[in-house]
């Protein structure tokens, strides 16, 4: 409910030097000062905003704890609404008890995500900000966090509105021709009105063109690692989600159930399936059929596939795979393992693959993952684009949401250049305008914007 | 080090909301200016103290994080020193980030408690106190809470101040009196100094005595439950424990290492040793043993034995144990189970025990935890004395000080009595006044000090 005061504790459970409970909502501040009381003995209100206030949270005439309050009263707070924080001493029950006087006086607990909920409501974060909070927590790259960060949301921000600006012109000066075909409004003629949608689908092109790249390092790319047993499979995922590799994390795939190990590559994220089912396959009565049958499945959606070969030779096991391979759209690393003899790999390299490297995972490890993260990068990272100067789409909605914006403005020029009547380009650039706005959430449904906040933690 | 700049993250670890960073030493605030950067575009100094400002964490020209700083300078700051909280994204990898830009900018990682020790070393908190925090982050029932809390805390230090005080002015006029003894000072005659110093030693008395209820509390009761087989003894432990019980912990003993259970009973704390060593006395080949050769240990040592004891009739078992008891200086509550025919005990209950209970923790339980906790504050509480009116002392290091104050306060007062010369007289004010510093740290060794600094979390 919007109109209730919500708290909670937002930051993580357990013990620490400092806990810190928020509270937003209409009559937060009134609230605050039936707990609070300033060690000053000056009343509450006397403060300026925003000042950290060291007193008392008592319940009655009873103290619980001594702490620090700041008032954020609205608009300028996360929320939008008036918000107040307590910074208490960290112990478990003791902000648990601070927090049950808060249920007390009123206030409600406050949902996963409740507060950035209320911010997007009142307008001081787009969804597409939101997201990229929520994307923040889990960051467990450098480059994901710049992906995620303050920079990277005010580029995207900026050109959304750059295509928005241009449609909402577009389509009030069409509308306005329809309404008013005899005044002279100063509305776009037919050419300007094409140039102006080509340049608005211009910055969705490029904006959609780097989702390849954002979701190389978000999302993550599906990996699979496959070769014959033995070539050195095993080592290859070691080395990549090794203790030297940034933070490795378990997390539980999105659209199936499987474990999926996500795991940063150079500046990739790879998304690992855990290979205990690979190698399930390499069971002794599987081995004559060439140990993939398992890995068969995996061949199918992966984004990419690294297949190992051995230095010494090319086997018939091999082949298949390189069969398999052939029909599938996942880019093609070829990883020639064991090439620590110094002598030439003594076959020709199938032409399947989109990059061949020589490596030997046990020998020179740090090399090899050097060549791994060059090759992996290569594959998925535009070079070119920077999280920090370029706007970068970094999830699947924003990527959808973008794809059916382009569709619809390429109708609404298709429409326009065969001279069709107004209202029907209108009626377009109106669809395309609409898939654009829902990429902010100004327009998106209910059920996708539960969805987006309920990824987050109670208390944020 | 002093005079280093520490830094780390005072909130738990994990993922949540919000992540405080703390930053404290002198240059703290420089610091703070060349990492933050206002969305205000004003420069940090512009704003008053403690305010809360909207901002950006860079490193060079990239963002970090767009976070609130907040600036306490010295000395209105926790620590004392000039210090600034971050409040962050509290992302695991983003803090971690932040924080590692600090490390860069010259800050040092604080050890655990570094903060509170700094707190200490700098006047703003007394050792009593810094230990009372210390106890606010583990405490588990509001009663400890109560006891460690911001109101006890102002209540001993008020008492402690009134000892050292009257110490102080003795010991002044004594030594005056020494060095010119034909000097009129307007010192304190004979009778004076002994008024003065009884007054002392009452207020010191006072404060010993509730050491027991302060215990009970805070540091809470070893316990022992005994009695035959199959009495229920089981179901008494799991009653206490159960899931009904506040909170329940498992922490590792202070003194040995095995595992002590502190739990909730009422007001007081019991700290039950793992019953499993007790239970493994039950086996077979031991029940001619009278199952307790393992129970013997804990019974010496044990400051509240629970003897379980079967309504239907006394066995030889329960005669042995008994007879242990009764050279036993712990508190002995007897709880006769099974109570729930309606037929009065068969039996006469031996005067050993201090109370005895009829219960049925199997027909009634919510009935038997209510006596049971009646019975365990009769016999650790003292009614009259509350946390939040009456100084109360919690620790064995505070006791043992005030105790020792007491013992050379006495030979004071012995040595004015007998008429003794003035410098004996002044020397053992000198060591009571001592022993009373010592309690809150002014004098006390940096091996107790670590110590006690040591149990707080980083950050804290």
């Amino acid at each position: 409910m919007l109109g209730s005061i919500i708290a909670a504790i937002s930051t993580p459970p357990g013990k620490g030097g400092v806990a810190v409970i928020r509270v937003s909502g209409e009559g937060a501040l009134e609230l605050s000062a039936r707990v609070f009381h300033p060690a000053s003995k000056r009343a509450l209100l006397e403060y300026p905003p925003r000042t950290a206030i060291y007193g008392f949270v008592k319940d009655g005439d009873e103290i619980l704890d001594d702490c620090i309050l700041t008032a954020f009263p609205a608009p300028a707070s996360y929320t939008g609404e008036d918000t107040f924080e307590l910074s208490c001493h960290g112990g478990i029950l003791l902000t648990r008890t601070v927090l049950e006087l808060l249920f007390k006086e009123g206030a409600v607990p406050a949902e996963a995500g409740e507060f950035t909920r209320r911010a997007f409501i009142n307008g001081k974060l787009t969804l597409t900000e939101a997201e990229a909070i929520g994307t923040l927590l889990d960051a467990t790259s450098r480059e994901q966090l710049r992906l995620a960060g303050g920079e990277q949301r005010a580029l995207l921000r900026g050109e959304l509105e750059k295509i928005r600006n241009i449609l909402t012109e577009v389509l009030s000066s069409t509308l306005a021709r329809i309404d008013y075909p005899d005044e002279d409004l100063g509305e776009y003629s037919d050419a300007e009105c094409l140039e102006a949608l080509s340049s608005a689908r211009a910055i969705i092109s490029r904006l959609t063109d780097t989702y390849r790249t954002g979701r190389a390092i978000m999302e993550g790319i599906d990996t699979v690692i496959v070769g014959k047993p033995n070539v050195g499979k095993s080592t290859l995922y070691n080395l990549i989600v090794g203790e030297d590799a940034a933070i490795v994390t378990d997390v539980p795939g999105t659209t199936r159930d499987a474990l999926v190990r996500s795991t940063s590559l150079g500046r990739v994220t790879l998304r690992l399936t855990d290979t205990a089912g690979i190698r399930g396959g390499e069971g002794l009565d599987r081995v004559e059929k060439i140990g993939i049958e398992r890995s068969l499945e995996r061949l199918r959606t992966a984004e990419l596939v690294i297949h190992v070969l051995e230095s010494s030779g090319i086997s018939d096991e091999d082949k298949s795979i390189i069969e398999l391979l052939s029909e599938s759209p996942a880019a093609k690393l070829c990883v020639i393992n064991k090439c620590d003899t110094g002598t030439p790999v003594p076959y020709e390299i199938p032409a399947v693959f989109d990059k061949v490297l020589e490596i030997s995972a046990e020998v020179r490890p740090a090399e090899a993952l050097t060549a791994l993260e060059g090759a992996v990068e290569e594959l998925f990272i535009d070079e070119r684009l920077s999280p920090r100067h370029d706007a970068m789409v970094a999830s699947a909605r924003q990527q959808a949401a973008l794809l059916r914006a382009r569709d619809m403005l390429e109708r609404a020029i298709e429409a326009l250049c065969l001279g069709m009547p107004a209202d029907a380009v209108s009626s377009d650039i109106e669809l395309a305008l609409g898939a654009a706005l829902e990429l902010d959430g100004r327009a998106v449904s209910e059920e996708i914007t539960s969805r987006i906040f309920s990824r987050f933690c109670v208390g944020k």
